[in-house]
């Protein structure tokens, strides 16, 4: 069942992957949720950063949720992180480029000016690098490899978000997605 | 000379880097430029999103100058990158994670809400694969493998500057700089 609180923050972490923290007012999200107008401070005394806060961390163990079950479906490390890759693609094309990365325009937004947001955001990147890295190393990288590949990879698969969504195009991510299969093929020869 | 049309158009730049479109009020930029705060709109009379757009567009060419440069200071083009790669680490990690990808906030902030803005973007970040393209095929790349590197370089600077804002640390920039300079090495060894 769908909680209020539930409702508050689905509702924020969409509109923080369409248009930022910044734009966000807590009057939208309060509109757009359809909850009723006096409970988001009852719900989140902290505001705006402690809902957005919690739509960070939502965000944060979705992704890491999908990766792990991508992951989990094709055996081959290369394989499976380029098919992984190639259906951001296609959800980016799907949200007619407003969605895609709910993490990176917070992040860029609060490095510097939110503590509280920019650790939840550093936080969530890290567990994306070790869902990647975990992978990686389960196909004979060993641990140090692995961890820069994963940085790598998630760094890969950010900017081709930005460069689908600014593109109005999902052909960016694609070229990525085959650039980072080849490239983890051509890593793992040594060990094969 | 800096005009007082030079001066906001460069200090909206730095301020669209630092915080994104939507947190960028005319009246910081006013401020903070140092001009008379009438000259705004004598000078941009499409207000806010005009003077973003030039700001875009200079800050377009400022990184492809920049690029090119480097690309013709150093003959190897793996070389070459990842020096430009390294570069960008220092440069983030000087501005204490503030700076780095002028373009990539207002990108994702303006994808679909902002057509004279998405196309701004979307202009400058061809004009940055080209200026990568131009350097890979100079080194004997053909154009469409050129132009997927490219591509692929792209994304890989971006995302590793958020990840490097994030995590306040030049490392993951680091881990890409590397990462792209084998990865042109191995691709480019069967034309060597």
């Amino acid at each position: 069942m769908t909680t209020t609180r539930d409702q508050f923050i689905e509702t924020a972490n969409r509109l923080l992957e369409k248009q930022g923290y910044h734009a966000t007012g807590l009057s939208q999200i309060i509109r757009e949720s359809g909850a009723p107008k006096g409970s988001l401070y009852y719900h989140f005394p902290g505001g705006k950063e402690a809902l957005a806060e919690e739509a960070i961390q939502l965000a944060g163990q979705q992704i890491v949720g999908r990766i792990r079950d991508e992951m989990a479906a094709i055996e081959d490390s290369a394989e499976a992180i380029q098919h992984f890759i190639m259906s951001i693609a296609h959800h980016v094309e799907r949200s007619h480029f407003s969605a895609g990365g709910p993490l990176m325009t917070v992040a860029l937004e609060t490095a510097v000016s939110s503590e509280r947001l920019n650790l939840a955001c550093r936080s969530a990147y890290d567990e994306i690098k070790a869902s990647f890295a975990d992978k990686l190393t389960a196909s004979g990288f060993p641990a140090d490899q692995a961890a820069g590949l994963a940085t790598f990879i998630t760094a890969a698969i950010e900017g081709g978000i930005i460069l689908s969504r600014a593109a109005h195009s999902g052909e960016p991510l694609r070229a990525v997605a085959g650039q980072i299969g080849w490239h983890i093929n051509m890593a793992k020869q040594p060990f094969d």
